[in-house]
């Protein structure tokens, strides 16, 4: 009833191969956003939908209580939710399971030989899986190689994982900057959106007219991911980079977006332009690649003293862009600035497909 | 820097005549909706911009904040902010200026010669301007030619006002049964955003944790302009219907989207299925002619428990669908459902929109 | 109209027998609320808690996560949390246990002699159980003494019910007016409060710019619970009001406080002054008597345009009374206002604790 | 730790000498306050208002619209409102005028002989003017001697500033540790609610499902305050501390209560339970002097993951004790906790009346 195209946002810039997508964890927040995003995708098509709640055995269509804006993909309507276990009618599989259903589950997958490209915090710090930003460290995809050997996955199998919506956002503001002055320390404290938490999550009566100061391990894997993304690959591992880094997780009354105020220390003096210019010019091989959920910019900068913002800036570059705005000198470390990311398209769901699409280029697939 | 195209949503479904198009107003919120739409419109093209307020004299980069998600469109940008006074360089306008000034501003405009679309309330009751809605009375527009006799207005000029926000959601709601089956009253109390009272409009902390029971004028409208819209086409003016009309107006927390809880006694008796199916199957003129901004379904009707709801439905068919839900009888008049309407697409640029396209399509350009 | 002493906390008016009290849910939203009330109350002193969940065995300092503003009463931190089961360590009880689980609880505590004071809907629509309002209609109280015969309680045990959160600002709104005028119909349209559906209730990202037109049993609550409320009182039960009753509800964004948008058709004709001075004149048996939690004013009128407001009005006269405002005459129904309660304090934990007042100034306790 | 009587409303806790006190700005979110807080206050009494807007020559029960919970005062609804200008119908004047007005209308006040407590931003860099918190710098309070021997004021007149809002909580946190084992710098992120803003402050448009990382010289005004309040008291001025300050601000959708979460590198080397315990065991001269308006404890540290919170802690201490928690190591400075004060009551009004209290007690007045 509701025109569907009228919704649709990323539109294909060319047809290719198309690989078959398994979506475990369905109809949570994330696996809803995996559907809207993979509805009209060039290159995956979903054809299996799976998930750990008593929504198995039903049509997607009854199983899945649809809270995004616009109306559920025709697509899915009627395929029927599965159990999140091999095997599924697919090449591949998208994770958006609880972490503590995706540890067994997610393996089981890729031990079946399914390509896993998970969202769940399950395998991200274990050191034979990469832990994917394309424009960030897309060297680590070799990783897979490695993982495939060490757990004698089959026919090319592997894990692989995209951080934390916080830790991406952060890591992509981080990454030119480290790249050309070189990180020594970073503060960052969180005001993290609604969506985040997943569905129900946080209850409406605690966060009306308030703010919430913790997110339940959020900081750690904040602190811990951020030095793995950044981190040198090695031969069979990423050593992990000396970076200090501290994270203050609040969560906000906002429904999507997550605003970061960061504060740096640079290893090598940089003035305040050259800063703002080595974000505001950041493209890296996504961009190069064309791939299709690539932003044009992964980094918008923005000027105006006030922006970014949630509302106004989270769906910039189909919500696959950071912007960073108030960026200034710093009276206590180097210097300071606002990031903003979208953390269920660039903090989750987008950012699987992207890695997934990194992956087909690069022959993985 | 952002990629305008992610952001934009109703796209041209053919390639017609372009009218050179002013916005007056044009930094307001409305105006920004204007300007919004209108971009990549096939029949229509900005190329002049007014204001009332001190940004007069700037280029539209500079005079506006721009306010909604996504960036302001580049054919705008150097655009001349001029004051709200014939000659301005088009061939009609859009005017969503403050009731204060349009009485009289607009009036000088139709009198120079141009056909205007108000948004605003100063001339809607006036006996000899159409308050239409393509959908629901496109038959009041023959006002324009008795108007353009009776104001001696040259080259065809008029003016031509869309009504009230929540009045135009109600009107479309209402057509249906008023044309089936008779409406005698109608009781409708409203949950309106925050958008619709401008910027900066409510002040934040007015509204924090609350709802306010009163907006100013709005009751006034619903119950007035409900009545001409649903009048019938004298021989120099509409006859007001006779329907009873009661409005209790609110404003909520919500940043777009009018949710109506509306309660209808009807003439002649219908039963439950009949009164569903009459709102469903509406369809009017503007589907027929496939104006540019009809919506393929000028009434959405949802049968789940929950629906309509402003965050997940007010973008329903572009922002110009009301979504219906909820329809029960009710123990006090016949029917009651709730409806929900974009206020600021629907219920105003839109809304002016589509009579502009309706009139061309009419001949009356 | 409004003294400053109705906002005081609640003093002790005089030194009485102290009854000692057992709360069933002490740990939910309500539960929390009598706690507070209870914490001073001159007559009623907390010796006893239960809860129905995984909370039972531990002290309620250690059990219960305290959510309203202020610290956690130092009376009942040591309390063990017990099951919901006879004996407890009290006199009486008062209970906020969830409908399915009060059903049997309550009546088991009935059963073994202990006076039943519920906040739950399990019970309210028995006939023999007095819904009260000791405002509106105290005379119902004698049922405690059918109920009790017909039943075999023994030591003058019952089950009384306190009516639904809206039922009781909406019946004390129109109470003076029934009494006045008659009331012949009412149509009420209500804006509720999150601390409604308790904690965790709503989830916060279904609510995050949104307002929900569905509240799961509500309507159906208000139009049954509203005709037994201002029903006549017969020789074994209460012949329910003829008044038609009809209810839309909705759940918005604000922490405590029921905005009800009511419009009601009178059965004797009455001017407008007539109508305000009914309801601004209210005054009834728990003021006569001076009820220790009764305000001064069940209903405050307020004369502003845009008042009541749930931040600024729900704790009026201690949360004890209901603000209405906005009266005037209404073109489909006679006259139309808007009014306001605190859905935890009048519309729960308060009325329950003002209904055991009055049954101890009576004598029944 | 938390003793109920610090959320009691402030008693007096003897009788003392009544001040006659004029309040300017008294229309505005903190004038209110001060009227609120002041009600019933045993050493000051409200006598004369003023206002700089077009309210002046009304009486305050038609020139103020109260918005805070709870009705206005009856002592002041009949007290006209003046222009700021002397000669005003008190003893001493209570400031917050906008800084604008304020820097003029204040010098004006002391020149004519009246003691200035300033909320304002106006003077309180000034080198002579002391910036007091009385449990962090009660000794700067000499400097009223200094400035009006300078300024060669009459009677003991002087203006005397409460710091910034943020700023007061900030200093509070850093007091007790600055004292055992020295700051070496700080860096705040501040969360920052409504009324901070006054009003009407933020458009709620601007605000809803958002976060704005922007409010006009806060920033600078955490960093250059904090150093002058936790400066060394000289001869004449004075010497402001070098402890590096970097603030970023943010304004987050919340009626009250601004949170802070915080950093901190310290001097001398300390374990985590002696932070925690400096902060907890933090007393002083206010305190000592059982002044009416100082809380027990003004810092309240919590131990709960999740707090503190706007909503739940704002209020501790009558809204005058700043509450701490999630205090832990730091990757990058040494410490980090989040910290709470309300904003209008500890943060301005409170603030004002706390340092009047002060300068009564040691025998400026």
């Amino acid at each position: 009833m509701i025109e569907e195209k009228d919704w649709q946002v990323i539109k294909p810039r060319s047809s290719k191969k198309q690989y078959r997508v398994g979506i475990l964890g369905a109809t949570g927040t994330v696996g809803q956003r995996f559907i809207q995003l993979l509805d009209y995708h060039p290159q995956f098509k979903v054809t299996a939908l799976a998930a750990s709640d008593r929504s198995q055995g039903e049509i997607y269509a009854n199983a899945c209580n649809w809270r995004l804006p616009g109306a559920m993909p025709e697509s899915v309507k009627s395929l029927l939710v599965e159990p999140p276990r091999a095997p599924l009618d697919c090449d591949l599989v998208f994770s958006s399971l609880p972490a503590s259903i995706a540890a067994q589950a997610e393996e089981l997958f890729a031990r079946a030989g399914y390509p896993v490209f998970s969202n769940s915090s399950a395998h991200r710090m274990e050191s034979d899986v990469p832990l994917l930003i394309p424009e960030v460290n897309h060297e680590h995809l070799a990783l897979c190689n490695v993982q495939g050997k060490q757990r004698r996955y089959k026919n090319g199998a592997f894990i692989l994982a995209n951080p934390n919506c916080s830790a991406i956002a952060l890591s992509l503001a981080l990454a030119p900057l480290h790249g050309r002055f070189g990180v020594a320390s970073v503060a960052v404290t969180t005001m993290q959106a609604l969506s985040g938490a997943g569905h129900p999550g946080v209850a409406s009566l605690d966060i009306a007219d308030n703010v919430l100061p913790f997110i339940e391990g959020e900081e750690e894997k904040i602190e811990s991911e951020t030095k793995k993304i950044l981190g040198r690959l090695g031969s069979d591992r990423v050593e992990h980079s000396p970076i200090a880094v501290s994270a203050q997780c609040h969560r906000v009354n906002v429904s999507d977006g997550h605003l970061l105020a960061v504060r740096v220390k640079l290893v090598h003096g940089a003035g305040l332009e050259e800063v703002r210019e080595a974000l505001a010019s950041f493209r890296s091989l996504p961009q190069e690649l064309r791939l299709h959920s690539a932003p044009e910019w992964p980094i918008l900068v923005r000027d105006e003293p006030d922006r970014p913002q949630p509302r106004l800036d989270r769906d910039a570059g189909g919500g696959m862009s950071v912007t960073i705005g108030r960026i200034a000198r710093d009276p206590v470390l180097d210097y300071r600035f606002v990031a903003l990311g979208h953390n269920t398209i660039r903090g989750a769901a987008g950012a699987a497909i992207l890695n997934a699409e990194l992956l087909v280029a690069k022959g993985y697939l």
